[in-house]
Formats: structure tokens, C-alpha cells, sequence
């Protein structure tokens, strides 16, 4: 189940822009920032889709950013739920950690001896409580040129679709993780066909992994965090009302791929845009596309 | 930095057994477990690299599981150190969580209704720590036919090779942590070519993320945690002295790859063989490998 996540989904269209290049080769001579650590400050830089990074020519692998205006607000309930807590360790506020969880010792916020980030250090036994990104791992599901979605019934973003996806439990791998959820949320078995997407989403320090799966049989139904589950035809699919813009650019890098009839392996970034306040989620780019 | 991960690599070959299967057709008619959910348990199913999963043809996606011995014991130092923390947490013993971080109340360690999995529910506010696998971001930086190893300063797995690779922190993207990492441990700076592996290793709730990279310029020296960093040309990889199982799995697909002439992204899980005890690490599988 995906409890809490980003809500930067949907866009007014249903298409992204028109991709800047078609291969590997395209853009070898654009002069931009790439996706590089710079010893002056030592701090990785990164470059908005304003700019186009320059990647050498290898295969397949294109850098192919895209804007995608989002229509929906980003907010996440913040109370004693479950979700509020996932959603505190996702953004990584350090402060809000303010016990050790294995002696009971206060905590300080300091940055370690050899560490460059803010840690949450226990005073008592000196453990440091690390925060991490999360995996959200899930499925996009093929059947007969449909694709599976599921209604959320529940918040964040109840009422609208998102492919069946929540976070990766320890002990399982991404693709049983991604199996686990479509069952629990689509009551659909399904074999997982190969890897489709890595999104990496900093703000929120999430990341989402999505597979291509297909039904093991042609039976699903609304888990218990779902209201209506169904299968769209690609035209059909309600961008309009999807509930993550994770699933978004997914669904779009899907049909792209479809149309081209290449299949691909996508990772990205989904970033605010640059000048946006972090409140405003009413812009967002996918940058560093690169797929293979 | 990677500061406390796995300890399965290295084999005493550094080849990977003769893949079972070029193309994505060899073993449509094969028949075992696939990587599915069986409604019956309610339990994802997975296979080991005894079977071969069924999985149906699509464009180069090919599973071939493999048999990667190792000679190395697995252990990681489970004293006061950071180190250990995260091994804590990596391992998701929740039974290790025994106050609430937010509120400093004692905690219970029970199942939430509608969920399935033992949690740390705070007694006083009610939160739920949740745990989750944790990323290893990484580079394979690939310079004038050579690969670029850091041999460990520190432990687990001191004195050993490994490419540089550690935990992405929130905040950044996977290959944004993956330069970072390659900054702290070898002082290059690198580009991010293309996303190249994701390796899951359920037992110790880690994915490594691996990105093909290359140098900006050639120059790279020992961060703090290492005590060496050089090129090795392809048939001088060290693979007896590798830190990882991880690196001997992602170092044998490059080798692959290279010889194919045909770069992929991979996926895979990373298990102890079955029957094994959890403390014996002289034997895991890559299963469910899937390249496209």
C-alpha cells in the first residue's frame, strides 16, 4: 500500500512535450551543465530542463527532459497517522527526531565528525538515527494494449488513479514488493516482464521503481484502498485525474515507448522547477532522462 | 561512504557461469515458478537460480539466473558505531526499535490491523516506525578500457575492492548520490552515463543502484575511507579481493556486457542459496535477472 507519497500528478494534458531527440546521439554537442560533481564546491550540481546536459553518445541512451505542468496541490496530512510518519521520515527532517529508538536517550542534531548532513546523534549512547530514501515500488500492467489503474480510496489523493505501487518492504525484492501491492491494492496476480522506470524524487526523498507486469489472469478487483479498479485503453487513460506525477511521467514514458514500439529502461528525476516555491507544485520537470 | 552493507562477495573465478540464454525467447517454454503472487499464500513466490522462470518474450529481456560461489563470511560489526545503526536498520529487527524517535514513549511490537508485517507502535502517541530497504547508490566509471575500484580504508570488508559506492542520502537523486560517493571515496569527478544495474538483496534490506559513468578529467586519489584507488583493465579485475557480492555480480554483467558489445540495464535479486544457514555466506544466486 502507498500510505503517503508526493501528490505532483496530474497535468491538464495527457501528452508530454515533444521529445528533443529521438537517440543516443543527438545532443552530444549541446553545451550544458551535466550531471556532475564539481570539486570547487563540492557539492553535485544539477541542471533543470532549461538546459539540455551534454551525455556522450552510448547505445540507446538519450537525455530527453521534459516540462510537465501539474494542475493538483502537494500537501500531505501531517497528523498521528501512519502516513504522516512515513511521510516525516521521507522528507528527512532530522529535527523531528528528537529520541534514540534504542535506548530512549534525547537526541541532538548535529553534523557528525566526517559527515556533511545534519544527523540526529543520541546523547546517551551515540547512535545516529539515518534517514533514507524510500523505494515505491509497482506495477504497470499490460493487457491486450490496456493498462491497469486503480481509484485510491483512500488519502493521500483519494479519488483519483495511480497504478498499483507502495513502499518496498524489507525482506522482499523491488519486483515481489511491486507484486505484493497489485495484489493488495488490485487483487490481480501478475508476473513481472521486465524493469520500466527508476523515479527518483528528491524532494520528498522517494524513489519510484515500476516494472511491466502482465495478469496472470483476467481477474482483479478493488482492494481495500481502492475504490474501482479498471483497465484503459492508452487514449482513455485519465490524465486529468491521476493521482501522483510519478504516475504521470510513467504512464507517458509508456506510451511513448509504445509508440515507437522500443521498450525501454527510464530513469529520472522529478524537481520542482527552479523558482518555485516548495509549496507550489504546480510545475514540476523530469530532468536527467536517461533510458537504454 | 558506504558504511555497513554486505559482506557475500567475492568468488575465487571471476567469471559468472555460461549464460543460459541469449535473447529473450530461450526459455519461454521452460517451466517453473514465475515471479508472481499466488493467491492461495497471499505470499509473493520466489524462485531460485535452481529453476528458470518462466517469463514471456520481450524485445532483449532474457532471465539468467547464475551461480556466483563466494569464499568470503558474512558479518558485519554490531557494536555502538554508526556502522551498526544502519546494519540495524538495513535489517529491519524491528524488535530492536524500543522507544518512539517523535515522542520518547516505550514501544510495542505488534501487526497494525489491515497490515501484515510486525511494527514498533509507539504506546504513547501511537506512531509507527516503519522500516524500509535502504539504496546503495554507486558509479562504474569505465576509462579507456579499465574500471575504476577504491580499495577499503574501513570496515566492513577492509582492504577489499569495491566501486565507489554508499547510501543515498534524501535530498538527491541516485546518481546525484552515486557522484557524491565517488567524490568522497576516490576524488574524481565523473559523469553519469547511463543507469546500469539494480541488484536487490532482500536479506539485508539493500538495492544497489549502479550507474555507468566516466571521468571529467584523469584524476582520482583515495578519499578518507580508502587506501587506494586505480583502473584495472577488464582481466585484471581483482575479483578475489572484492568487498561485495554486489561488485562481483555488477563486475561480471559489465564484463558481459563488453564482450556482447551490447550494454544493458540489469535487474536482479541477490539471495542466499537455499538451505543455507543465514550465517553462511559462502553461496548465493543472482535470481530473476532481467536486462533490457
Amino acid at each position: 500500500m502507498l500510505k503517503a507519497t508526493q501528490i505532483l500528478g496530474s497535468c491538464a494534458s495527457g501528452l508530454v512535450s515533444k521529445p528533443r531527440c529521438s537517440g543516443g546521439l543527438s545532443f552530444i554537442s549541446v553545451s550544458a551543465k551535466p550531471l556532475s560533481y564539481s570539486s570547487s564546491s563540492r557539492r553535485a550540481t544539477s541542471t533543470n530542463s532549461s538546459f539540455l546536459p551534454k551525455f556522450p553518445a552510448r547505445g540507446t541512451r538519450c537525455l530527453r527532459p521534459f516540462h510537465l505542468p501539474s494542475t493538483r496541490s502537494e500537501s500531505n496530512p501531517d497528523g498521528g497517522s501512519a502516513s504522516s510518519v512515513a511521510v516525516q521520515h521521507s522528507a528527512g527532517n532530522v529535527r523531528k527526531i528528537n529520541f534514540c529508538q534504542w535506548c530512549g536517550g534525547p537526541t541532538k542534531h548535529e553534523i557528525p565528525d566526517g559527515e556533511e548532513k545534519m544527523r540526529a546523534i543520541c546523547t546517551v549512547c551515540g547512535k545516529i538515527a539515518y534517514q533514507n530514501p524510500k523505494m515505491v515500488v509497482g506495477c504497470l500492467i499490460e493487457h491486450d494494449n490496456k493498462v491497469l489503474l486503480c481509484k485510491r480510496k483512500i488519502q493521500p489523493s483519494y479519488g483519483l488513479w495511480t497504478l498499483p505501487a507502495g513502499y518496498m518492504e524489507i525482506g522482499e525484492s523491488g519486483a515481489e514488493g511491486a507484486i505484493r501491492e497489485t495484489w493488495e491494492e488490485a487483487n490481480a496476480e501478475v508476473e513481472v516482464l521486465s524493469p520500466f522506470a527508476q523515479l527518483d524524487i528528491p524532494l520528498i526523498g522517494q524513489t519510484y521503481i515500476i516494472f511491466l507486469a502482465k495478469l496472470k489472469k483476467l481477474q482483479f478487483s478493488p482492494g481495500p484502498e481502492s475504490s474501482e479498479c479498471q483497465l484503459f485503453a492508452l487514449d482513455d487513460i485519465p490524465f486529468n485525474s491521476l493521482a501522483f506525477s510519478s504516475m504521470f511521467v510513467t504512464l507517458n514514458l509508456y506510451i511513448q515507448d509504445v509508440k515507437t514500439g522500443k521498450p525501454k529502461f527510464h530513469y529520472g528525476t522529478i524537481n520542482k522547477r527552479p523558482g518555485t516555491s516548495p509549496s507550489d507544485i504546480h510545475a514540476f520537470t523530469l530532468d536527467y532522462h536517461l533510458q537504454c
